[in-house]
Order: C-alpha cells, then structure tokens, then sequence
C-alpha cells in the first residue's frame, strides 16, 4: 500500500523503515529535507514539498503526519489545500484529543477523513511494533488495516490471553479502533498517564531501597531533627542493580519498563550522568484533567505528575512560604 | 537435596511440588494433615509432627517456613526446639523484616542460622517459578543454592538484559542474597509497595477510561453541582477488556500485571462479580512506613495503599465531618 | 450608593440586608418574585422584570449579578440588551475566570464594564462581612468603593497584621482589587481549593483520632489481614469534640473552619446524620487544572479533591479492578 | 502553685514567665545554668542540680521536663533517683506518645505519676498562652489545674462556641485531660499533623498564584514541552502579600497561620532569605504512621510531610532514574 509520511524524525523515520521493510510504499516530506535523505537509502521516495508528497500519491491518499503536537495545525493548513475528498490524514504524534475532536469536524466539511492515532513504542517500535490507538471513521481505519498492521507488533508481541480462541482480534495484533474522533489519543493519554504512575511506583520504591542505610549514618540530635528510633533497621546497602534485575523474573512487578530500569541501572548504577530534572510531555498533565473533569479520582496518575514538577524547582516558592511560616511561628531557622 | 517444608498451604504446596519435580526430597508438615495429603500423591513424604519432620531430615538440616505471618513465631517456639547448631530456618513468607534481624538474632544464639526469602509469584509461581529476595548469612544461602535454583524461574524467564554477557548472576536465575538479616524481607515489602503503586496507577488510568462518556450523561444544573464546561469531549464508550489486550503488545506499559487484567477483564468485562473492598496484607504500609522513617518521599506508594482503606469506608468519619463543616459554613446539605 | 441585585437567594438576599443596613438603596430582582418579598420587608425595593430594575437605576448603573454559575450566560443575555455605556456588571457568584475574561471583553465593545468579584463569607457574610476578591477595571472597581466597604467585613474583622501602620489597605478593610478581568474569581477559585485542603487536614486528622482506639477491637489473623503489631498503642477513646473545642485557643491549628467543626462536632458528636457524599463545587477542580496547566505541584489541594470523589463512590470501578487482579494474582478473595 | 521547671530554652523559659506572672513560684534548671539567668532577673529561682531543683520543691513535688525530645529520657534517668512516691514528673516537649506508655509503666513502679503534655504555642505562646493535650493519671492532672490554668489562654482566647453555656470546660480554656498515658502527646502529634496539611493547602495555593503569570512568559516550542494551551489566561501578576492580607477577614481560609503568612509575607513579599528547605519535627511522620497502622488514609497529611522530604532533595535518585528510564524507552534526554 502507498502512504505519505510528514516527519522524518525519530518515529517518522523509524516507522517509515518498518512500512518499507513490510513492503508498502512510502513517500517522505519533512521540513528539513535533509532528515529524508537516509530514509531514501532504505527506500523511501522524497518528496521536496508537500504539494510533492501529495501529488505522488495514488487516489484517495493517505497522509500521516508526524510531528511535534505543537506544529499539526501548522502542518494541516500548508497539506489541506492539496487535498481532495475521499482522502486520509492520520496524526500519529502526541495531539490533544480536543484538537482531533475538531480538526475531524473541520475536516469532514471538506470530505477529508481524519483519524487521530496514539502511537506507543518510542526508539524500541522499530523492532518491537508499535502499539496503535485509533480513533474516527471506521471504514478510513479499515482501509488503512495493510498499513496498521506492519507497524504494529502482531499477535506473536505477547503470549495469548488464556481464553482468547479462535482468530485474533485486531487489539491482539498492536492496533485497535477504540472509537469515534478522539478516541485514539484519549487511549494514548491515559497510557501515558498510567505510564507515569508506573515509573513513579518504581522510582519511589527504589529510592526506599536506596536509603535503607540511614541507620549506618550518624544524625544531629536537635530539636528541629527527628532522630531516627531504630536505626539497626535501617543498615541495608542494597545492589539495586542487582535487584531490579532479579525482579524480571517471576515477581509480580515484572514490566517493560523494569527491563528498561534494570538496563538502564546495569550501564550506570549510580545514575550519576542524570539531574533528574523531569520532563513532561503533555498527556499526564491531560489524563490528570480529565479525571477531574470526570469526577474520578486519580491520586496516583496526579502525585505522579506532580513529583516531575516538584523534580524541575517548580515547588519552589512553596517550600519557601513553609519556611517563613515556621519561623513565624516557631522561631525555626532553615537548617 | 533434602528440605523439611511447614505449611502445605496454597503458597507451601506449589513450592514443594516445584522442588519435587526438580529432583529434591521433601519432607512437608502442616496443622492439618489432610493438607499434605496430596503432596505425598505428588511424591513428598508426610510428617506428623514438628519432631517427625526434623527428626527425618539428614544433618545439617534446612526447614522451610511458609505459613501466614502472623503465627510464624509461634512456629519457630515449636520447631527449634528439635534443632541443632548447623541447621537452617528459613522463613520463605511475609514477615516483616524486623522480626527477621529479631529471630535471626536469637537463633544465631543457639547456632541455628535464620534465612528470611522473600517469595513472589503467587498462584503462578509453580508454572512461572518464584522469585526470591533472600537475606541473611551468605554460606547458609550458598548452601541451599540448589533448592533456591529450583524454585526461581532461570534465565529463560525473560530475555538477557542487553549488557549482560558471561555466565549467569542469580539474579538473573530468579534468586538474590541481598544483604544480611531482613534483607530478603525488606526488598520483597519494596517489591510490594510498587506492586501497590502500579496496580493503582492501571485501576486509576481504567476508571478513567470507563468514565469517558459522562458527556453523555445529563448532569443537574445547581449551586452543588459543577456543570460539565464540555460534554462533547467526554462521549467516549470504550472497550476496556479490548483496550487492556492492545496494550499488551508494543506499548510503554506492558506488564505481567496488564497481562493479568486484561484476562480479568476478558473474563468479567464489567468486573460486577466484585466489591471493590481491597485488602492489604501489610507490605504496602510497612514500605510506606519505611519512606517515612528514612525520610524519603513517597507520594504514589502512600496514595495506592490509601486507596484502598478507602475502598473498604475507612475514611467514612472524616467524609463526614467534611459534609457537616460544608453544612456550617454554606448551609450546604448532602445531596 | 444605588444598587440593583440579580438573585435574592440566599448569597443575595443576605448581600442585600448588609448593603441595606449600611444605608444602600438596593433594587431586587429574583426569577422567583416571591423571593424578593422579605427583602422588600427590609427595605429593598422590588423590580418585577430586568427591564424594571434597569430602569429604576440612574445612570450609570451597577448591576450586581448573585446567580448560580451556570445562568450567569443566560442572566446577561437577558440583561445586557437593557443597558447602556458605561454601566458596571458585577458578577459576585462563583463563576470560571474563563468566563469572565471573555465576557468582560465581550461587554466592552458595548462599552459595558464587567468585573468579576469572588466573594466568601457564606451564611455567615451577613453578620460577619463578606470577603471580596475583584478583577477588572480600576475606576469602576473605585466607583463601586462605598458598595465593597459595606459588603466587606471592615478592618474590625481581625487584629491589625504587625508591621502595617498608617491608613488601611482595601485588603486590610476586606476586599482588594487583585487585578485585570478574571483575577477575582482566579483568587476565589484559589482559595476555594486551598478550603478543600484546609478541610480535608482537619477531616483526615480527626479520623485518625476517631480510630485510636483500634488496639481494643480484635482482628483476625490470616494471611489476607495484617495483624496490628502494638495494639497497646492504639486504646484511645477520644472525646473528638472537646479536643476541636482545645484546639480553638493557643494551638497553632486554630481557624474560623476549626471554630466550625467544633460547633458542628458539639451539636452531633458522632455526626450521625451525614452520609459522607462530599460535593464539590467547581473551584476545587479548577484550582488543580490550574496548577497542572502552570506546572506547580498541588498534591494536596488534588488529594483533597479526589477524596471528594472518593467518598461519593467514584473510585469504584478502579477498586473492582484492583480486587480483580489480586484475584488473578494470588487466588485472593474478597473478605 | 510550685513548680519545677527543667530546661530554660526558647519554650521552658517563657512558660516559666507565664507561670511566673500567674503568681506560681518556679524553681528551675538547665544543663547549661547561663540560660536560667534572665529567669530570675523575672523572679524564678534557679537550681544548680536536679538534686537541688527537687530539693528545693514541698512534696507531693511536681517536676516539668521541657527539653528536645531525644533527650527525655537521659533526663528522666537522672532526675528520677531523687525523686519520692507522689511525685509527678511532666513531659511537655514532643515526645513520641511510644514513650510516654513506656515511661508511665515504669515509673508508675516507683510510685511515681508520669503525664504526657502536648504543648502548642511556639513562641507566640507567652502571650498568648499555651494549649495544652494532657495525658496520664486523671488526679494528677486535676491537682496540677491551676499550673495548666496559668499557662492556657483561657476562655478569652476565643469566642465561645454557639451552644456552649454554662460554666467552660477545661477544653474552652485551653487544656484537655485527653485520656490515658500517651494520650496527651497523641493529639498532639495529630494536632502537628494536621498543622503540617493547613501549612501545605496554604502553600500550594499560593504557588499557584505566584505562577498565574506563566501565559505572559515565552515557552519553547519541541517535542518535550507541553505548550500552554490558553497563555491569555495565565498573565496575573498578583500581589501575593495584599492577598494573604484580605483572606484574614471575612474569608473561609482565615486562620492563625494565615496571620502569621499575611505577616510573613508582608515582611519579604518574594521570601528571598528562604532557601526552601523545609524540616519536619517528627509528629507529621507519626501521624501519618499512625494512620497507617490504624488502616485509615491519610492523603493529605501524607503528602504534606513528603513534600517536606523532597524540599530537602529527598527524592533525587528516584527522579534521576525517571530521566534515564526516559532516555531508555524514548531517547529522551534532560532539558
């Protein structure tokens, strides 16, 4: 099958390797020509401008864009004027499922299908598969099944579902239709939201492991210090290392994320070359929103994102205030 | 080799029937003799009494406790009583790791060595293997290598961590020595507490999920209730078992977890055979209580035990005095 | 000073009596007449239709809108067509500060003034004072000086701060201009949520004495249970009331919420009569949107929200879940 | 009444010139006898040795102990060999209610009363008297009411609560027999608890207010930030201090604290002598242990102390292992 990819970057790029190497056709624009450059080695064809890319594609086309959330609207006004009714453009990135809500209704007045597609994998999907969520019209999605399927992982990514019989569902392949415009970015949001709390339950436990020694080490005694009651509790120094890769095997936290750790812990058991200064990028901050815009709880999903900010400084004036009031009422000076 | 085995339960019957497929001698007691019935069918040898048990074992001996936490001091006050300097307790369930540097301690006394193992796996472990977080004197657990080689999963129970090359750690065969007394204890509580963490962050991303079409739903219009600003970002009606299954395959937060809910969820969609009242077998709380006393945060790990006290009405009081403090304040009456 | 009112419910109506008192000229208008009537007993003068209380208004006009959130839209739309340039809107409800920012410039290319006041005081504003926090501009926030003064609680509502001398501050007398439209009820919404987590301190602290006295109740001992390790530390029969009646004098927790909860708490003891169903109503949510949109930590302000949540039973489904996978896990069962 | 008062810091020295003015004669002592000077500049007698201090004191004698926790019980072991049967000894510093069931039970061996005093006031409690939680031997307490009569506020430190008549509890005038042995430290703790949760609502809103101007600031546009999606409703340029000002009257946040941050605030509108490091005393961690072991949440209290810890860069190795799980399953790499 022919497709046009816009973005030539880290996922653009390797997801057009995993479209090549599946056979389907691939013609590539991005902004900076020279970013297509190796994926024409591999077998893309460039396309120098999007009037190009469109013109090089068979009706009805399909189109997906790849690129940072915050340029599609750009990148939708310079490509919409090419197109025609009956065509298809996917967002693969990280949009705000709100924009897919009404980038489709816009769309649609022109005849044009949007389908909004939360891709999950990062650096590993060019191997691994990509895990696709996707939300809009479903004879678009069925059309698009060719290329859905090369990306995804396919049925042999896990062992089946005890119970499962028969042919596999799509979902069990790496892709699924969750549901009308929207819908494929609301699934990847709350991914991600339950990805942070994930990797927060993980880091919070190892950093307990971490200081498990305290009891070894010596504390003021004062009255602004709590000392420690039973510091023979406290005397372990744990290779974490060591444990997290243990933990891969038969315990109930196994993951690919504690792959990722245990890997990660392996190349640098200190994490010494990390600020951890964290980064987030938009869907925790959303899934947050939307729970309470629900009514659902999410302490979790919540602390997670919160301790990114709180990583970043962002408490800051905060912390202060709670100093001034200490002072104010006790006299404490900071320590 | 020989083991002498106390508590034919759920957790002591699999293990056993894992060791005596690897070739081992088992020697199994438990309070109630039916229990080992069925191990005896399965090859083990059935010991009427404490001293039955100790008295067939070959010197030096290794007794394996697995029975609840709560009775596992009054089985050692009957046990060592039959045991020699040389032999070794091992204590394979949920103790909490003070009372392991408190037994081992004591028992070091009579020369008895006290071994704390940790043992994840559950109900699987006997197919999966069991993951043990061992702790205490290092030529006792250098002894019983081979009891916990048959228990642990081995290497194939996950791929090779990318970097790890040479013969095999035993880590990386499912088992651990992670320090001294309690050490063992202390990294399976941590290994809980984030198994709290990450269950709570797929159950808090879920309900989120399910409560995505609430656009949908009429919403009253009073000072008590906040209108939804925009109903049509929540009408979503998603296939949570389809969604759990997609995820398993290429995303960020596959799991053997996800693994599990996405079979619950194929089995009971709605999930109406359940309550909702979670228990918590202690871990979670003492990790929780662990961060505390080290000082160290841990916003995720406390929110998921939390949550379930408030699963099971325990924050009702308080939820109360908040309606009647609302009541003073603004009038405001429950609705 | 010559006001028209919007709402003689019971913010208004009270708003009303205070304005009243101070020698105001107050026009009422309610969709219900016969809410208006007790107001005409204390001096109020009664405007049957929007067109009536506009006109009974010299020129220019304030207009004070006291209406729930969610008609404030449709109040001006019914209102605006009767006023003139250079009118003042006030709206003095708990509207989103969204709102105001877009209908304040909406009403400006009428040459309309719209200021958005939050406004805190409940059941109580009438005989205390109200809290005015007001956004918009400047001269008709100076205009409507002689309107706040009497609303407002004056400076006699609390001894002066150390360190300000000379002549009062609007804030020190109860009301501020805090800055262009939409910064009053910004201010409001703040703290509102900061409310929510004041309350919920109290709450989650009293609950914590309401369970002292756990040590004195037996537990059963399984593997599902945690045994309480020192139930010697827990046989506190607290008297919760008199300790929240202790409180109010000397303590560092002292406030106008604590000297609530200790009225509430004398009157009903146990507070048998609520059911625990917290509402929210609007600003705690927005506060934590805010907060994550600004990319500051509120852990508690959002923890204090969901336990809202929680305790009306939106946690369910996410709780089902959680005992589904440890069914899965480990066979557990619901006690 | 005579009183024996042990320690002269910042909290024994201005409760022995409470006492002092109340007329009550007070003999005290201090590790370091300088520190006793200015006392009896102010009319208290010094001792140079516990043996003198209790020398000094008429039987029944009734001995205060006002020293850092951690060093309670050094004390005890020197001060109780001097003592006689009917003596009471008084802990009124921050102990662990742990010891005070402990200490109670042992010298209640020697014939001699152990009560446990939480005492509120901090340094503003000279003036404004001190709130008392008593715990212990209900005669005791009763013989020693005019010493808490002197050093409580009084009924005057408050407004009497609607409903209350008759003649004032203790509780209305500052002091609670609470219960037995550890029950006066108990409600303390919890009463620093939640103290800790009231600090951390206020903080955080103000953190959010203090960012109300992020829509005014420059973002970067890449795939790791989030863009503000409406920058126009984050450009408040609030003035915090004039806020915190206005919320003292009429509001429902007003509370001690608020006075104290409306002062603090006022002083150093941008805190800038605070670095931010935040220390916590120890009760914030025992209530919140508490609360876990009596199996009740605690969301709010919890997270207030955590944030405390990662003020003080507690969660660094937890955050710096998020930032290479990143880099792992994303390439991504610290901003």
């Amino acid at each position: 099958m022919q497709l046009g990819m816009i973005g030539a970057g880290r996922m653009g790029g390797d997801m057009t390797r995993r479209l090549l190497k599946a056979g389907h056709q691939c013609l590539v624009y991005d902004v900076n020509p020279a970013a297509v450059e190796p994926l024409v080695t591999d077998g893309a064809q460039a396309a120098r401008t999007l009037s190009d890319l469109v013109g090089g594609l068979a009706k009805p086309r399909a189109v997906w864009i790849m690129v940072p959330a915050a340029v599609v609207d750009a990148t939708l006004d310079q490509l919409v004027p090419h197109l025609e009714p009956g065509d298809i453009v996917i967002d693969g990135g990280n949009s705000y499922y709100h924009d897919d809500i009404r980038r489709s209704k816009s769309l649609k007045e022109k005849g044009i299908v949007y389908l909004d597609v939360g891709t999950s994998g990062g650096i590993w999907g060019r191997a691994r598969g990509y895990c696709l969520m996707i939300g809009g019209d479903p004879e678009a999605v069925e059309r698009l099944t060719p290329i859905f399927s090369a990306l995804a992982p396919g049925i042999e990514g896990a062992p089946r579902t005890p119970g499962r019989v028969g042919k596999e569902s799509t979902s069990e392949r790496g892709f699924l239709h969750c549901g009308p415009s929207g819908a494929g970015h609301f699934v990847k949001m709350v991914h991600n939201g339950i990805e942070y709390g994930l990797m927060a339950a993980y880091a919070e436990g190892i950093n307990v492991l971490r200081h498990a020694n305290v009891g070894a080490e010596g504390r003021a005694v004062n009255a602004e210090t709590t000392p420690l009651r039973e510091p023979e509790h406290y005397r372990y120094d744990f290779d974490i290392a060591e444990i997290t890769e243990l933990w891969r095997r038969g315990s109930v936290v196994a993951s690919w994320l504690l792959d990722l750790g245990a890997q990660a812990l392996l190349e640098s058991p200190d994490l010494a070359e990390f600020r951890g200064r964290v980064s987030d990028s938009g869907e925790g901050r959303w899934t947050a929103i939307a729970a309470i815009e629900e009514g659902v709880p999410a302490h979790v999903l919540s602390a997670a994102l919160y301790e990114r900010f709180s990583s970043r400084g962002e408490a800051d004036f905060g912390d202060r205030f709670l100093s001034a009031l200490r002072y104010q009422f006790g006299g404490h000076r900071e320590t």
